[in-house]
């Protein structure tokens, strides 16, 4: 049995509305040190104010990160009935194996930047219902999607990174930011891993029948998950809450990533202020979405796999950031000039 | 002495007229391979074409990135007598001091992402002449700088960031820049360090003068680099050129380094192949001189502080990019389809 602090959505959603926020001695001294570095004032431009809002949620102005953790959720949706996806279901759990030898990209970023790696797999012979007949899960199915993820977090990290793999799973990610954000379809779905023109139609006719069948979603974060969402997402927002509950930074991956985080926010305004966007993907709607929670990307390069991946690479903008923050000598330490 | 293969500025320009390209056999099988890994097409996006030119270099289609080199040179400007810089000179040789002590950011950029680093202070108690009167160098203190660039290279280095380190380098750059790509002297100058909107319109007042004192530089890289750069700029690309000669992939740095590396390809285009953009920095001519050399920056964070940090801080990415291309399982080792 989990030792979760909630049983069911009401009480998760309770849980959301009292979380902890950053230590400000510790952003306060961070400030204070920033300063001092040897650098002209603001030099280093984001670099300084990721050490900076790092450090208050690590309670610490002169933070080291030692123990990232990546976290990659698996999971099927029975959406795939629809024909949104340009590869098979199975896919899902062949890739999990892939995770699980070592033989996937987020496997090689993970160790490139000396993070520990964990895979959970979620009933994937079990695929979600179609949710454009219905809800794709029930509340008890979304508590345990949720309680993976929350028990998936390894409290002495000190950065996590959610990923995920689930054929299908772009068009939950809009579905869930549609239902959330209002607008057209076709603003929120984009070709996933690779679907055509015709496939981008399909995924927005599979959109509306969604919200049709689902009117419970609409504007209601915890509906979304549960309505709209999958059991992968539902983790990745399980796993983003007990961070935040743990005050461990979190690093947002691509369009699932941050669908699922939206639904945090969409419950409690601020729920995502331990998160940065790691990076803006090339799937359509994610530049968008990242505008609505007010995130501006660390990194642009493209990337459209999911996994972590992007997230995974932006760790290494964070050690950097870190690095030159706790690491630096100051003006007064080095005799150099302060202009 | 040095066995560098050229003793003028004459030899140097034709040693540029005849440089190595990457293996083709090499870029063929990394673009093989990269199509084999168990991703959708395209979907790691600049990290794929990033990990192929980084193969075609390195003559290897599976290579891997173990031997960074950082270097970072340091001069002194005698156009800091025209009041160009938020600093006074002293500040190069404190910044020497504290680089080689390992203050300083890029000390701990270069640690952070495994590069060896290495410091070369030139010649930092006679400035180069200011060049609002004429050129800053003669032939045989630019030929000497290039050299010191050559030599600094490590042959055994499988990739190389030049930095720099020079209070008034920011204007030696936009002189640069105003000499071989034309325009309005306003078009190139910045805020370097931290000059206010006074010291903006003295910059431009400055690069006027530095173009009506030295007309050999207009659309001459070599002469640029003479009468209207410095011998850091000029050790920059010396060291750039002895990259490519031993096709060592470069990640560029900021402005500085940029306008170093315009200079090379301005004698011979196509000289920058072997250099990837590491970031844009917030030097406001900056993003328009990537343009001009069709290089797209890797990161875009606002840094401005020089020293090879922005580069340094690319090296992540390269790493992420490299750990996936030759660490991924194929779908035929996985087991998973694809598509």
């Amino acid at each position: 049995m989990s030792d979760t602090p909630f049983t069911s959505a009401t009480e998760f959603r309770s849980l959301l509305q009292d979380l902890p926020q950053p230590d400000q001695t510790a952003l306060d001294g961070a400030a204070e040190r920033n300063g001092q570095l040897t650098k002209p004032p603001g030099a280093l431009g984001r670099l300084e104010d990721l050490a900076i809002w790092y450090a208050g949620w690590r309670g610490d102005a002169r933070p080291a990160l030692t123990a990232p953790q990546v976290v990659v959720f698996a999971g099927n949706h029975g959406v795939c009935a629809q024909g949104v996806s340009a590869f098979p279901a199975e896919v899902t759990v062949q890739m999990v194996a892939n995770f699980k030898a070592g033989g996937a990209a987020i496997n090689q970023l993970a160790h490139a930047f000396g993070a520990r790696m964990d895979v959970h797999a979620l009933d994937l012979d079990t695929p979600t219902a179609d949710f454009t007949a219905g809800p794709a899960m029930s509340e008890a199915e979304l508590v345990e999607a949720l309680t993976v993820g929350w028990d998936a977090v390894d409290p002495s990290a000190d950065l996590l990174v959610t990923g995920e793999m689930g054929i299908g799973n772009t068009t939950a990610a809009a579905a869930i930011t549609l239902a959330l954000f209002g607008g057209a379809a076709e603003d929120w779905v984009g070709r996933g891993t690779g679907v055509d023109d015709a496939g981008l139609a399909n995924k927005a006719r599979v959109l509306a029948a969604a919200m049709e069948a689902n009117p419970s979603a609409k504007g209601d974060g915890l509906e979304a998950l549960r309505c709209v969402g999958g059991r992968e997402v539902a983790a990745m927002a399980g796993a983003m809450a007990r961070a935040r509950v743990l005050r461990i930074p979190v690093i947002l991956d691509g369009f699932i990533c941050t669908a699922a985080a939206a639904a945090l926010d969409n419950v409690a305004s601020g729920a995502l202020d331990h998160a940065v966007a790691g990076h803006v993907s090339a799937e359509a709607a994610h530049g968008a979405l990242l505008d609505k929670l007010g995130k501006s990307p660390l990194l642009s390069l493209g990337m459209r796999l999911g996994e972590g991946s992007g997230a995974a690479l932006a760790i290494g903008v964070l050690k950097g950031a870190l690095a030159c923050h706790s690491g630096m000598s100051t003006f007064a330490e080095a005799g150099v000039s302060d202009g």
